[in-house]
């Protein structure tokens, strides 16, 4: 088998991060990078990537040019995060008859929010004979395909709450801004009513696609945003927080039946939750039959989290039936340590 | 879609409560039962399962029979521990077109144990159009199949150890012998050595399984078994163990390289290890890129996550391609609340 062919669109934190670990596995090439800064067009994506060597792929502003006179296996889509935003690549990918893994949240369960965005790319994956896979650490893994795979071992679950407790800190601006750090509490506010602070992208997403893997039925999601304030002085490279400012923004979920909640998301973000004693982790609590409480502790980590899954989930988007997939449809997630191309089945 | 048929072979403990399970749930027709005891011949099955209600399904100890006699989507077979002891019956059930789920640890990955059987197996299983699959929840699911999907977040892993230590007490005489309790610690040693004390059933198949999944080389799996003396007067309704003697059995499983242990799973099964301050669960560390450590507490229980695995896979191994198949290959397994019928894909 030829080593499996991939192309970088978006090579930001996260599809650079995607391509440095390719460029560590075995059985890979990587054949194409499309980028946004036209000042960068034609640089080689080692220096691109800041590597040491060269790796004799120009990056390219033009998709689809490189999509066109490409040939690669796979796409990896690290653009957006919102089906709108990745609808139009995606087609374009599709149609030049490539797989594509995107790490847009929304597509992690894209049925619910996008319905008729969804058939259409189902289709048209089905007539070009490739797969499409939204995954990532969260949407993708720790509140969807962790809490659906522990639910195995249960004759039957009445309840789920799960929770994600981390540390903003690592992350930049951006991130700053659509938590509210660094906000004050009336800004905060402000920022949810007009959307420029919205907290996590995912809830719409991980609630259903856990009611439908297991046949749970729900008739809404509801989701909280409040401001998590802080009692003490924090502070990163690009934000400060004083005490009685935000320090990151509480989000919640609730997938509701008949008004009660069965599946409950909360998803604490906020920087440096040390300084109040708060210990990051990843949470769940199952009440059923029986019940069953498991914690990760400290929290999966959300930057090599993603990138690990999007490029972990390479041979099984390669081996599957061709389509608009979801984690819960796709053979137990896994890392690979030996050659790629040993993990796919054709 | 008519109800899907299920045929119980082995009705005890494990068989009636993947019986009273499927009762429990929608869209399942029991349609035949396969026992031993020749005294209970012909008895209704609601009888045999001492429930309140006659199913209209007579018991039968002709296993050719029912099986030639009766059609169903799929045989639940919880007779044996090793593949020796299943191989005949699998036979039996595939050339009768019928798929099957088995709990006979060895199945959950046989293909050290039982190579060439595994082959004929898998052979015999593509050449009907039904699949074969063998799960339980250890092996099949806490020291496997749950491994496995966690280093989905990973990079790159280079170590594993996991531990499942979990409470005896609930189980009979049999289960008492297996694991030496009640013994001094020189009857263990002995036992040990005669084989008629072993501990537990999985090591040679979880370790491979995680090994194989991820692509990563071991040359061989060791195992120990070391008797765990109590302190402590402890006692179930079948045994008493005084200090001095044997509570249970500390199994480990290794998987080397070059002599290094890359995968270790430790399963210290003993009664009532609270006596000593122990505290039952089930753990994960992966020592990789990141560092992920995992906890289940308390354990996830045997015998119900046995019983809810093994009915759990039911819609996911009719819809599987035709062969011999392992938790690794099948998509993530999970509990179905509504309709069985709903989750099977044709």
């Amino acid at each position: 088998m030829d080593k499996i062919k991939v192309i970088l669109w978006g090579i930001g934190n996260m599809g650079g991060g995607m391509a440095n670990m390719i460029l560590d596995k075995e059985g890979f090439e990587i054949v194409g990078g499309i980028i946004r800064n036209k000042s960068k067009e034609g640089m080689d994506l080692g220096d691109y990537l800041g590597i040491e060597r060269k790796l004799n792929v120009k990056v390219s502003t033009n998709a689809e040019k490189v999509l066109k006179e490409t040939k690669a296996d796979i796409v990896l889509l690290s653009i957006d995060s919102f089906v709108e935003g990745v609808f139009e690549p995606i087609k374009l990918i599709v149609s030049n008859k490539m797989n594509v893994i995107t790490i847009a949240e929304e597509m992690a369960y894209p049925y619910k929010v996008a319905p008729e965005m969804s058939e259409e790319m189902d289709r048209l994956a089905k007539e070009n004979g490739v797969t499409i896979l939204g995954t990532g650490v969260n949407p993708g893994f720790v509140l969807d395909t962790l809490i659906i795979t522990l639910t195995a071992a249960c004759r039957s679950v009445k309840k789920i709450k799960a929770a994600r407790i981390n540390d903003l800190s690592p992350f930049g601006k951006t991130v700053m801004v659509e938590q509210g750090v660094g906000t004050t509490p009336e800004q905060f506010m402000k920022g949810i009513e007009d959307g420029s602070i919205y907290g996590h992208v995912g809830f719409e997403e991980s609630i259903p696609m856990i009611a439908d893997a297991l046949g749970i039925e729900i008739d809404e999601v509801k989701q909280t945003r409040e401001p998590i304030i802080s009692k003490v002085h924090r502070e990163t490279k690009d934000v400060v927080v004083e005490p009685g400012m935000v320090a990151g923004c509480r989000h919640c979920g609730y997938g509701l039946k008949n008004g009660e909640a069965v599946i409950i998301l909360e998803h604490p973000q906020q920087i440096h939750p040390e300084l109040e004693n708060i210990e990051t982790g990843d949470y769940i609590w199952i009440e059923g039959d029986p019940n069953l409480n498991l914690c990760i502790k400290p929290e999966t980590p959300g930057g090599i989290g993603t990138i690990a899954t999007a490029v972990n989930m390479i041979p099984h988007v390669i081996s599957a039936q061709p389509g608009l997939v979801t984690m819960k449809d796709l053979p137990i997630p896994h890392v690979f340590m030996d050659d790629v191309r040993n993990h796919i089945k054709r």
